[in-house]
């Protein structure tokens, strides 16, 4: 199996604390590194890891709150001194273009790599990347400005084949990929043989659903049915249940619910108010609801 | 005397390192916080030397560089995001000002406070603030994009009243600020008694000149002339000396050259390319031609 594993960057909200820096979170599908949120101080937090940032390929910003992004421009500025010359593929609210841009024209800098922007929108839900592997889908959530979550999912694998019985039933190496894909064997005596007999079930396909920020939105549960892992935002507490309300922020409670509604395999939660030092009280109250919860920690790393 | 002490909060170049951040110094004269350049991370710097951010009332930026002024945005979201209501105000190039404009815009945001700017100009020197303490200066350095420097200057103090002396000649108390500001007595028999005799002199007011981003530029020098600290940005050493002229950057020789030229008491040098893991042969460079140099590190304080 693929190796499929998210490093939290950056697990606080708003604000960050000497502790935790704002979003940002590193999915390593394969080698493959998508970066999800830059807040502020996120090459700096990566250099600390010793991940080599010129690796990552694909970033996706959610919206426009600045703990979301404001350490968007930094990372671009620094692949390009450190002389990046690949593309880097960034997906995110129209207007960050535009941010970019005007960032780029004042310090009078020319890219040496090629910089594709493609705009999301928080309408409906839709692919934005897919490649062989995987498969990544935008899809709205309820905030105060526009904001979308991210759904990555692997694509079904082939069937694997189990050499010994295509040696056993000298099955000819051209039909190998129809088999992969499915298919029967008919054999030259008019015998059907089962594609079960010769391959097997390749590995279960994964997902990981992103899901901040946004208050309490069921319209998503469709969308993350079934994630292997779902983050969801947990800015407050049930007891600041209004303040979360009126800041279109979730509670611990309610992102529990989310995980349980949706029948996901793992929930994590982050995007944690500055107020919260101490984290186990958000944990037990997730947990009540939704045992298998865990909490992100700047610099933790979750198998998917 | 008033504090008047100067702190290190980045002094690195162009990328943040693992040890260094991007360029910003907080200088407090008389526990009035002034905040000079603020690369990427400035404000959790500031939260991790527990200096209380929402204290600067006046932020300085030299250019639109981004390791000069990308922590800026979100130091002064997070300044609103914490209730602030006092006005802020920021002085720096023009453009800078549609750069926050922006990005408050995206986020919707609507500042608690107010945020006052005024631009700068880099044609030639200018003062661009001053109260009864101190004033501040702009003027131009030699960098690839519009940069200015900046001149810190105490005022001139009252001479300071000998409480014995004056009782001993009776002198009227209406006529004490005319002493403070230097006249003589005439007393009512005729004679006159020199102003020294009642009064002694103030301290010398004090300066600091910040330079950074600058080629070799010997313009700054009658402004710069005798500054108690210059900070004066040394980007390479002597021996990439075309690769910091290519760049409009100094040499650590060429900046203690400057300092001696200018006649300055102390030299600070900072900026340094993240190729330096080790310091010392800056400082080794530029003390063989200004011997009060002295490394600007990350945390340090200096007085001045």
């Amino acid at each position: 199996m693929l190796p499929f594993t998210l490093t939290i960057l950056g697990s606080s909200s708003a604000t960050p604390t000497s502790e935790r820096n704002p979003t940002a979170q590193l999915l390593n599908h394969g080698e493959k590194l998508f970066l999800i949120d830059c807040g502020e101080g996120t090459q700096v937090s990566l250099r600390r890891m010793h991940i080599h940032f010129q690796r990552i390929k694909y970033i996706f910003i959610s919206h426009l709150h600045g703990d979301h992004f404001f350490g968007l421009i930094g990372l671009i500025s620094s692949m390009h001194l450190l002389g990046r010359t690949k593309p880097l593929y960034i997906f995110g609210p129209p207007q960050l273009k535009e941010i970019l841009d005007l960032q780029l024209n004042a310090s009078q800098t020319t890219l040496l790599y090629p910089l594709e922007f493609r705009a999301t929108q928080a309408e409906k839900p839709e692919v934005i990347f897919e490649d062989g592997l995987i498969s990544v889908s935008s899809f709205p959530m309820l905030h105060r400005i526009p904001t979308t979550g991210f759904l990555f999912q692997e694509k079904p694998g082939e069937r694997k084949i189990r050499k010994e019985v295509i040696d056993l039933l000298k099955i000819p190496v051209h039909l190998i990929p129809k088999l992969k894909a499915g298919d029967d064997f008919f054999a030259p005596d008019g015998t059907v043989h089962s594609n079960e007999i010769f391959t097997s079930s390749p590995p279960l396909p994964r997902s990981y659903a992103f899901c901040s920020d946004t208050a309490y939105f069921e319209e998503i549960i469709p969308v993350i049915r079934g994630a292997n892992l779902l983050y969801h935002e947990t800015t407050f507490m049930n007891d600041r249940i209004v303040n979360a309300t009126e800041k279109f922020h979730s509670t611990t409670g309610q992102a529990a619910t989310i995980a349980a509604k949706a029948g996901v395999k793992k929930l994590l939660i982050g995007h944690y108010s500055a107020r919260y030092d101490d984290l186990q009280p958000l944990l037990n109250e997730a947990s009540a609801i939704f045992s298998k919860t865990e909490l992100a920690v700047d610099g933790m790393v979750f198998e998917i």
